[in-house]
């Protein structure tokens, strides 16, 4: 059905008008550019416009104009109406271009929600509200009220801001770059961001995706078809509302609930999507996609006629992860042959400021040839004797031969057009900049990590759900949420080791506690009402015999009665003393797009400071969880250092499968954090020694 | 003298001629664009040279030709020639455009040294070799072979890169940027940046300084100057060759020796430069401090007829630092009065797609009187209703009138166009994207702060430099260069405290040592072989008595022994032992072209991987020290957290500035280091425990 939306035969608009500078005049122009389709004005005020038939009602259209698409255009009350009326017609796509819905209030909302019960009911498929339309070149469609056709291209672009999608055709326009399909997603009422993602999968004229995002509807499923689709082709996303004064605007401007930043870099991440900083980045991206082959490494080749520019983007690939090329003896050789005794025949190749077309075109040729060089940056400053065209030229030709990707930087002003237009005809980007050039050579360098990665399931454990299940359901009983210490347990129904710990409600239950585990003991006090332990005194260590824990016990009690005078205490913990381990955090916060939302980082006070820690989405498979361990900064601490054994990972990243499993088993836990892990040396696992968590009401 | 270089009334080129496409034909044409100037050319093999008389050297010139500068462009092995004859006519100005001397080679090397006793022996100023020369655009002179000339402008640029120059000027050819000054350094064998800066400081046709630079010649001098001129122009540097892939094609570039990036950034901030991390943002920025007056603080407003872009641009002000302005209840209500009801009248403002002109005229005063907004951005997307020229005509002048800076981004392509042509002829520059438009806001924010900025002279300390003299003359006599442990009271010629210790060579000596300090005591080994203690088991902590002062020198020795037989152990220190203070680490490594580049940081095995650690260049002021100590990322562990009590803070800046003046008197002190200075809670002090320096051979 979503093919029709995009190739139908025949169009009706709802709410045409012949009115100049109307939405509904707009569309009609629009579509009209393509004479083989047949389009049917909707307005109960005219019998044609624009010189074609018009009627009153979708319901009226003759069979022989059976509309396959309709473009509503009629203000946000009638458009329930016109819904029912397409259902009726039994029209399968809609396309809703009026505002006034979630974005403008309540009963804007309202009448959304509507919208939507329609379309279920008639099975219709429909884009928007809210929205500027769409564009199909394969097809020749543009079913929107923008002021620029989009060129044909293969890149597939779908945006939440309509005025994004006027400001990218705008670019595009005037710089020659084209579009399989544009799409413009509105409030995203029914179809949405995942909808087209399997489309653009499916589509033979789409080899780049690329979209501006302010949310995500439904981030697992997002994850599921992103992974998918990007082994085939790159997504680039750029997602706005990144931080806590973005996302207020972003819930001002479309009533999205913006998912907080790092579940979006999480599951981005894990999703394959290639996240751009910026719209300009974006746009860089996808047309660096657009005409590239993938590099197969990250050494980069850097030809320039100028020193300066050439230093400056041996920086910014350094900065960017890339390596400088080194090349083998031949090529050294083979640029000595033709350049000038002054040119430089290393990485970056200087091939001096009187260069022509014929230099760059040896030099090209050279490092292409080097097996050493997986990608190349062309870099062109205008020096007198420079023949910017020319080399346009040539570099034109060399790229579309290319079996390695070569982004170029011609770099200047007024003299430098000339060959920006040449590089335009060839549909190949000029980067403004040689970092912006560096910038989407990384992107073409990171994708190709992305495509070749093993595909891996997250895998299923075998745990005992059953008891986690009766443990959550006694928890639940009581008035609390959160729950502590005393739940420890709840850890060994999915096979995480617990430290040794007993519970005890009077002084004499503590001391047998301790003689029945054996000696040193940590004692901690047990009170629904105590958090933050250690600050009412609450934690004694490295208790010797029973004369230590009867000291700890009563001196324990004294100072959290004079702290917190009204917590109820239900008695002591006692853990055995675990020592010769690392601490470390593993935690889960529910985020609202994407759902359980891990996070691994090492314990103590400065990775607070530091911030120092990994996220990933759950469920996760064992080389997420491996990732999420060796991606922190102090990672060095726990692999171990300066001949320091290093610590069990493997257990480490076992427990992170195992709480992702729990997390994801029980969609009511909101929050879990076990926090020590004692992480032991190498082949010694690990011991949880304390957890907290929160269940929903 | 300097002035005659950019303002001469008569100007010789050396090596002129007739041929097109000759580096000597273009600089004659350049100058000859100025009619009121005299111009000389210089060459054996012709009579006249463009209708101008010719001479065969410079010292045919008649009297009444007076040559103030002359421009040089024979082949290097004759510019020393070329420099002897204009010394002996005295001309006290040359420009030497020739390449072909350090950047050449051991040959070209030894030209320059030539060049430069030449022009020391004549007091001549010279700029170059290796250059593209200069422009004035207030006094008309063009001495440059460059393709286009620049427009007028209030920036003065200077580039170590001819084709920096090159790109450059044919950017600003494009959008109409001007400039007073433009200057190519070359080599910078005699005049270097700190000349132009000081040149730059009194030009009253200045008001930006840029520069390119690979490394600046003085270190010290450069700050001291750039201090002084950032009081008054703001400066803004890229400086290329931050990475060693980068630092590498520098040296093969120019010859320049590349300071690390560390102290450049030091040495930088510390100046008052503002710091471009490309070619492009230092144009960026430069047309903005060209244009815009400052802002005095960094609360921004947006005002948008795209919401996506809107907050795509608050993401850019966050992540920059930069606030989204809260307005008064007034402006909201202005707002209110004339857009309609579905704008945003909170920041940022959505003028909402179809605004006109006066929308954003409107939109614009209300947000400019608001006494909570600092700055503002502008975007503009094309909307079909969009009156793109008619609305940067009213942006442009509200810029012109506006006491606060207004920066803007019309967006996007072909219909833009008129816009930013508009946005040009008023000499606004339009940002390609919100983020560099943020970017350059962020920079005029930044530079408010560095304007106002107390004055502060490093305080010269009353240390006892003979004894530390002393020390260091007794220490360079034997043949080590490195000192550790054993040299720790050089400390105490500059007052910094140092813990209670003592040298034993034996056993004996050692218990006696113990008892007279008072227990308990660390125990160290000495040797000047052994650099880290700890790996020998050279260190034993927490000795309570006699019996452990024996245990542990036996098992000690023993140890050094089976780790290192071959190491020479001259006995052992033994420190009374010191504890509840926090390690932290001051040290000093000398920068080729800074100097003394200090660093601090917290001790531990976080931050060695963290790389938590701030820099400054000796001699640092008060202001400057605390400021290291603060700008760390764990800075909170040492201020106290959590209750727990402040470390003192006072004593840690009291022994950067001591150390600052100790490397700062001695230059033969080539690395220091203390490590651990042990800090105590706040008014306790500090006390360092062990040393380690790097003598000069």
């Amino acid at each position: 059905m979503l093919e029709r939306m995009f190739d139908p035969n025949s169009v009706a608009v709802i709410g045409a008008s012949r009115k100049e500078g109307k939405v509904g005049r707009a569309v009609l122009e629009n579509l009209m550019q393509n004479s083989e389709l047949t389009i049917v004005p909707i307005n109960p005020g005219a019998d044609e416009i624009l010189g074609l038939p018009c009627y009153p009602s979708i319901m009226d259209v003759p069979d022989d104009k059976k509309v396959d698409l309709a473009v509503i255009v009629v203000p946000a009350k009638f458009v329930p109406q016109a819904i029912d009326e397409c259902g009726q017609a039994g029209v399968g796509n809609v396309i809703v271009i009026s505002a006034g819905f979630k974005e403008a209030g309540v009963e804007g909302a309202r009448l959304e929600r509507e919208c939507i019960s329609l379309c279920e009911q008639y099975g219709i498929d429909m884009i928007g509200p809210n929205c500027l339309g769409i564009i199909d070149t394969a097809s020749g469609l543009n079913a929107s009220f923008a002021a620029n056709m989009a060129y044909e291209g293969n890149i597939a672009m779908m945006s939440q801001s309509g005025a994004i999608c006027t400001v990218t055709l705008d670019w595009a326009e005037r710089i020659g770059v084209g579009f399989s399909k544009f799409i413009s997603l509105g409030n995203k009422a029914t179809l949405s961001e995942n909808d087209f993602l399997k489309m653009f999968e499916e589509d033979d004229t789409t080899a780049v995706i690329a979209a501006y995002l302010e949310g995500v509807k439904d981030g697992p499923e997002f994850i599921k078809i992103a992974q998918r689709v990007s082994r085939s082709k790159p997504i680039i996303i750029v997602k706005s509302g990144r931080t806590s004064v973005g996302s207020r605007a972003v819930s001002s401007h479309t009533g999205t609930l913006a998912g907080s930043d790092a579940a979006y870099n999480a599951g981005f991440k894990q999703a394959g999507v290639i996240r751009a900083d910026s719209l300009e980045e974006m746009l860089d991206h996808s047309r660096a996609f657009s005409v590239c082959p993938l590099p197969e490494g990250r050494n980069i080749a850097i030809v320039t006629n100028a020193g300066g520019l050439g230093i400056l983007t041996a920086d910014a690939c350094y900065n960017a992860g890339l390596s400088i090329a080194s090349f083998e003896e031949s090529t050294v050789e083979r640029l000595r042959e033709k350049l000038p005794p002054a040119a430089n025949f290393y990485d970056p190749v200087d091939v001096l400021g009187d260069a022509g077309a014929d230099l760059y075109a040896h030099a090209l040729d050279a490092v292409l040839d080097d097996i050493n060089v997986n990608g190349i940056i062309v870099l062109v400053s205008p020096q007198s004797m420079t023949d910017v065209p020319g080399i346009a030229e040539t570099v034109a030709k060399k790229i579309q031969q290319s079996k390695k990707p070569i982004l170029c930087n011609f770099a200047g002003g007024s003299r430098i057009a000339a060959g920006e237009d040449v590089l335009n005809s060839y549909g190949i980007p000029n980067y403004s900049s040689s970092e912006r050039a560096v910038a989407s050579m990384n992107a073409l360098c990171n994708y190709f990590t992305i495509k070749k990665r093993k595909q891996e399931e997250p895998e299923k454990l075998n745990c005992d759900v059953k008891a986690a299940r009766s443990f959550i359901d006694t928890a639940s009983e009581g008035k609390r949420r959160t729950h502590g210490l005393e739940s420890l347990d709840i850890l060994k129904a999915y096979d995480i080791p617990v430290v040794d710990s007993r519970i005890a409600k009077t002084l004499p239950e503590a001391i047998k506690a301790a003689d029945d585990m054996g000696y040193p003991v940590v004692m901690k006090i047990l009170s629904p009402d105590i958090s933050h332990k250690t600050d009412v005194g609450g934690i004694r260590l490295n208790l010797k015999h029973a004369d230590d824990i009867e000291r700890a016990y009563n001196s324990m009690m004294s100072d959290v009665r004079h702290y917190m005078p009204d917590a109820t205490v239900t008695g002591v913990q006692l853990q055995k003393m675990v020592s010769g381990g690392k601490e470390v955090i593993i935690g889960m916060d529910r985020d609202p797009q994407f759902g359980p939302l891990l996070m691994f980082g090492l314990g103590g006070t400065y990775v607070e400071f530091l911030k120092d820690v990994s996220f990933a989405v759950a469920p996760i498979s064992a080389s997420e969880a491996r990732h999420m361990v060796s991606s922190i900064k102090t990672y060095p601490l726990i692999a171990g250092v300066r001949g320091e054994a290093s610590s069990d990972i493997d257990s480490i990243i076992q427990t992170l499968l195992k709480v992702s499993q729990l997390v994801t088993d029980f969609p009511e836990i909101l929050e879990f954090e076990i926090n020590p892990l004692m992480v032991m040396p190498e082949g010694q696992g690990c011991v949880a020694m304390d957890i907290r968590f929160t269940l929903d009401s």
